[in-house]
């Protein structure tokens, strides 16, 4: 799957007017904080219809962690995320988690490592995975009857090499931030007030370029990444955010998150000659245009055939098996990040003797939906089977969670529709 | 040993001096490409009397890798140090690797993931590990007698936890940029021109939150990071480069560099008292002023004590253990980032059954000295045994290396005072 932010990027466009309308509080009478909080410029409205860190464009920084509930009372579970919610509108603002206590006998509840850094355009996001309704799990919280009906475990796809435990969790966290330090606070800040109710599963951190003025950014493939993303408020409507009627009833205004972590093979990429890997891609590697065209802007036309009748963009091109024409009308809003974990042996060759290190990076793989199991499922599972980019790739960490509403104003809290 | 930046970050002060004395190009009438580099104002020097990247102020990313040589060749090493030079040169003024061939049969020499991203003020220098001079090794290379007096072996520190693979390296790489992607691809790109002749062993990103205006930086511990780094080009001369008939000769404007990775066990620290890690650091929290002093820029008094006569730093606080008046007047120059490498079980609580995950997060500590036989090892060997802080923080990662001189100009490379 191409991992893509154009739209997100661009000054102009429906992205930046559906970002309004969540910003500007107009469709959302009820939420008193948002002018008090937008007055910090590298401030984003942590209150609002939707949560934030979805439509907002992406931060230079992203901390997502997954956490398992260890309470089994639904009691407690409502109030971490109240608590939860507080703590995230309280740094959303640049403010400490709660306020400090200046004194030496008390344990102060902030770590402080974030003092005078500013909100930092930090968004935080919280989803529900399906092991909190039963799914594969019991059903502790007795929320079977609210299990929405698009939130299903993932299937095992082709070449899967997940790790034991990188992959699911009962809730998930998601920060992102200009600032690292900010972003990271965030989580550490809220697996500290999980206290006894919920330890950290895994966790993951990820980076994107400083956004190059005026240019599509390139992804660690060394390609623009630049193909379709839903941008205008109309798509967003029918493709990300869950409608009226159409999934659980608390779910309305969410969405479904699947976060997929993707090792790329560097060394055998960039070993291929340039015709090989624009093939692979299905666009140019200088220009980004589509392959065939001239430029990044032209239109992707899948049926283009060469003199000798084959097709221009190949049957297994990335691009093609991506793209929305191929893939029943359905669109991915992707917010992918690339990580860095160091360097360890690949997946591929851990079972031989003499197996050398490499690189362990690639993209941390972000995707919100309205539905996955008509999204990310049957779309990844094609790609599964025949991206010719998958030779360069594997799945090493896995999510899905759904991802409720945001919280209107201070005194409401996210899940407050589930739980409240 | 704490880990700080101050005197890096002052807009005044004698780095400053220091640094401008290298970036002039004064001292080293030799360097025909500094004045062309620093045309871009995000451009730091690569050539020149000393690496860069040692006293150059801090950048927003770091990633440091270490290799082992795969090839007994003499020859085949010199010439891996000068690809790394001409490539690390290169990107260091933002260019790709080499120039790119755009022929559709032809591999590209760079992946072209940082193209448009700038020279980021990256800065990249390289150190040679005590391996590499048959230290714990065969003497592969015949370089026995080149060994400096003052590269030896780490000892194993009381609390020690090293993981098998991440520690030493016959070849580090350190690469710091302010965009993450462009430290990346500098390592990426590295290993990549390694080809045969070395293979990456392991690896490291870190990060810095983006400088306050006017104000020092906080670490993880939430602690203002402000105690004494050398600055002055005296300092630096005297605690820092090695000078004339210091140790090897080769080594003559070089220095010696430590990494060592802490993970810092943050829930226990949070849960502490503010008084009780006021006392662990022998600082104040809030203001940054040493305990009892109202200041962050008061001075240290080790010897002050309170009305029933204790000393109001205590005996075992890291301030206190970390000091040059108690170190024989050493100084490290101090360059650390902090790290971030997700959740998993605490090296402490690895044997349990029921133990649970945590964040693996904490300094990634970088300290540049003269002589590590005189500075870090037994700075370090007091601070195991004694510092308060050793409680809360535990090594997992370490590296020893000597830094050569900088390459002097195009047609030099780092290396040639040793292997040319």
């Amino acid at each position: 799957m191409r991992l893509t932010r154009r739209g997100f990027l661009g000054a102009a466009g429906g992205l930046v007017a559906g970002t309004a309308l969540v910003g500007s509080g107009k469709r959302n009478p009820l939420n008193g904080a948002r002018t008090a909080s937008s007055a910090r410029e590298d401030a984003i409205p942590f209150y609002g219809r939707h949560q934030a860190g979805i439509t907002t464009p992406p931060q230079r920084c992203s901390s997502f962690a997954a956490f398992d509930v260890t309470t089994d009372r639904r009691q407690d579970l409502a109030g971490l995320l109240q608590r939860w919610t507080s703590v995230a509108a309280n740094l959303c603002v640049g403010r400490t988690a709660s306020p400090m206590r200046p004194s030496p006998d008390a344990v102060e509840p902030d770590s402080g490592a974030a003092i005078g850094l500013g909100p930092a355009r930090l968004t935080v996001n919280f989803g529900f995975g399906p092991s909190l309704f039963g799914v594969g799990a019991a059903d502790r919280f007795g929320l079977r009857d609210k299990w929405p009906m698009a939130l299903v475990r993932l299937p095992r796809f082709d070449g899967d090499q997940l790790s034991a435990v990188g992959t699911g969790g009962d809730l998930t966290v998601h920060a992102c931030a200009d600032d690292p330090q900010v972003a990271f606070h965030a989580v550490r800040q809220l697996a500290r007030t999980a206290g006894e109710d919920a330890s950290i599963r895994w966790a993951q951190t990820g980076f994107n370029e400083a956004q190059a003025a005026g240019g599509t950014p390139r992804d660690l493939l060394g390609f623009k990444d630049g193909t379709v993303n839903p941008t205008t408020a109309a798509e967003l409507d029918e493709f990300v955010w869950v409608g009226d009627g159409q999934d659980q009833e608390w779910m309305r205004d969410g969405t479904f998150l699947v976060v997929r972590r993707i090792r790329v093979q560097l060394d055998l990429w960039d070993a291929q000659t340039l015709a090989t890997q624009e093939r692979v891609i299905g666009r140019h590697k200088a220009s980004g245009a589509p392959l065939g065209r001239r430029s990044e802007l032209d239109s992707l036309d899948l049926d283009r055939r060469g003199p000798a009748g084959h097709l221009i963009i190949p049957p297994d091109a990335h691009v093609r098996l991506a793209s929305p024409a191929e893939n029943w009308a359905q669109m991915l809003l992707r917010r992918s990040y690339a990580y860095d974990n160091g360097a360890s042996v690949p997946p591929a060759a851990s079972g031989e003797a003499d197996a050398q290190a490499a690189l362990d990076a690639g993209l941390f793989f972000c995707a919100y939906q309205q539905n996955p199991r008509l999204a990310f499922i049957p779309i990844y599972t094609k790609l599964a089977g025949r991206d010719a980019l998958r030779q360069f790739t594997t799945h090493t960490a896995s999510a899905i969670a759904a991802l409720p509403p945001g919280a209107s104003g201070p005194g409401h809290w996210v899940g407050e529709t589930l739980l409240g």
